[in-house]
């Protein structure tokens, strides 16, 4: 292998690969990525067995062949690379990659090619395609409702429910659950009803890496799931078991409806929230709604927060409790100006929506408070 | 104490003083800031016993008082406060300040403003005026040549050596020696030989905080030195011991110049680095300089870097080696083009300085390498 190419490209090419790299020593050739150099292209791999991600970029290739390299040594070498043509040069007698750049050479030892785990190939039971923006978005209000308990694996990923050319995408911790609905673009005549937990982690990198305007395709079978466009793909594992269903667990009935302003909620909440139990690190904050004023409140030892903010509340008053990181999460990915609650009791889900879109459902579980 | 202020403003004085909050729970009043209303003015001071800060702000006072609130929470309901007028009161029957802003309040826990220790004035054995960006330039140009060795505490800090109307700063971990010189303003006739070593936190601090224009009054003792202006004023424990004598160890012969472009060298040392001893983390970086040409080159396991850059040289041909680090902190601060480095000999000091300035003066050791 042997090619041209500028520090730009192979920066890209890292950078878009890197978070698949294994971070465990227990395979030492999965902390490289594998370079190939094929019809003017270089192609980046990266795996760690339950992610793998590529990508390519071009360049001049004065010969093909493939090479993997250390991580952690080539990204920091090629971030410290002058502006300049740079040649990659694998030496096969020496298992090693020879760069020069203007009157200098470096020689980097790595690992043959061919003994990097292939990243398959799916067949796809499935495949539809959706815009980049639109899964992006779909991603961010969604993904920070995962839970990071390791013990239940299902709810440290999202499901991916698709019905028909609809696609929910839905998290829950168990404590609160986000549901989040688009269209996608179904390739052939099939009607789908399927139900895919996918790894939070997976879902991060694809709203990382996707830069592209072009579709994402994604496919897969029960087990694997790809999400690709021309230059750039993620293959990842799925979280086997069953995720609950998520459309019982949404009220049908309210009494009481709030409309608030966004950001008026969100500093409040977070002036309430630095008021934490010493014990758990949790913020309780308490909701007082009566007539048109949302009064919130919260205290500890160190001392204590009390506000008011104007509402339109339509319903029966009541006084609710919550755990304030649970309120900022969702908060802080609404970008509408006004935010509906919805209210069915004390002890009751709380409904939290947009006031334009019904695209996006937040269900948040109230405390029980001594108080 | 009742004031009314802003949030600009408490801002403003938390951020001042609050590396001088002491990080260790042994008496906890010192978590906290003594906040002082005098005379339309708020004062803040911190201390942990080391170092103390203060500052004042313009505020509204409805009366004059003092009370010691919590660090943390303070500084991040603080951060948290709207861009409204703000009111702090203190209760003394709770020992607790009420914040209020908008149709809001805060109540926060503190203790009694006379338990705070008394940051004292210093009478001054000695008292000059510097610059405030001079003092900066000069703080910056040497701190990063301090030991984090606390076996040795003189290291940990830096020597004001001051010799008449002459301010030498002086600066060693026993590998390498950086000394900046500069004039300042004597407010008196005497003339001074004095030795203080002043702990580098502080130092660190006064680049950090010091925004005004007018000079900066430097007093104090053996024991203790002051750095003030109108607003902000910095007190400091001094380190105990004997400075070793840093004139003698400058050499007064050279043997070879070079002449390099400050960038170049840089970014060739950044690329060289990379291969570091596995055992230690040190770089070691071979220099070999023969005609007009400065080769650096170095080697790990993992690989090695081999490159040329052109250079002015005068001088007998000479192979060297150094610990890149020692290199490279001394290029990251240096802001002019071009760079001259003398050489006494492979195992004898180099001397850095810039082309156009004799103020400053960098020595490094050399390192016996078996290659």
């Amino acid at each position: 292998m042997k090619i041209i190419t500028t520090k730009e490209n192979l920066l890209y090419g890292i950078q878009t690969v890197q978070k698949a790299i294994s971070t465990k020593n227990t395979i030492p050739i999965l902390s490289g990525i594998l370079l190939k150099a094929k019809d003017n292209r270089l192609f980046f791999s990266a795996t760690d067995l339950e992610i793998g991600i590529q990508c390519s970029v071009p360049v001049q290739t004065l010969s093909e062949g493939e090479v993997v390299l250390p991580a952690r040594y080539f990204s920091e070498l090629v971030r410290k690379l002058p502006e300049t043509k740079i040649t990659l040069e694998y030496i096969p007698e020496n298992i090693e990659v020879k760069i020069n750049y203007g009157d200098a050479e470096v020689n980097l030892k790595g690992w043959p090619g061919e003994e990097f785990p292939v990243i398959p190939e799916l067949e796809g039971d499935y495949s539809f395609e959706i815009q980049p923006i639109l899964l992006k978005n779909m991603i961010k209000q969604t993904i920070f409702a995962v839970s990071i308990d390791d013990t239940r694996p299902i709810f440290t990923g999202a499901l991916f429910h698709i019905e028909e050319d609809i696609l929910n995408l839905v998290t829950t911790d168990t404590h609160r659950l986000a549901w989040r609905k688009a269209k996608i673009n179904l390739l052939n005549e099939n009607k789908y009803d399927l139900n895919l937990i996918i790894p939070s982690k997976t879902l991060n990198e694809l709203a990382r890496i996707i830069k592209e305007d072009e579709p994402i395709l994604v496919k897969g079978d029960q087990n694997q799931i790809s999400f690709q466009t021309n230059e750039t793909r993620i293959i990842s594992r799925l979280i086997e078991g069953k995720f609950p269903n998520y459309k019982q667990v949404i009220p049908n009935n309210y009494n009481g409806l709030i409309r608030v302003k966004t950001k008026t909620l969100q500093s409040t909440l977070e002036r309430a929230s630095l008021f934490v139990n010493e014990k758990d690190g949790t913020s309780i904050v308490k909701l007082v709604i009566k007539d048109q004023t949302l009064n919130i409140s919260s205290k500890s030892d160190v001392g204590k927060v009390d506000e008011n903010i104007p509402i339109f509340f339509e319903g029966q008053e009541i006084e609710i409790s919550f755990n304030a990181k649970y309120l900022l999460d969702v908060l802080k990915i609404i970008e509408e100006e006004d935010l509906i609650i919805n209210l069915t009791g004390s002890l009751s889900p709380a409904i939290l929506q947009t006031a334009n879109h019904d695209n996006f459902i937040y269900l948040i579980l109230p405390l029980r408070t001594s108080a």
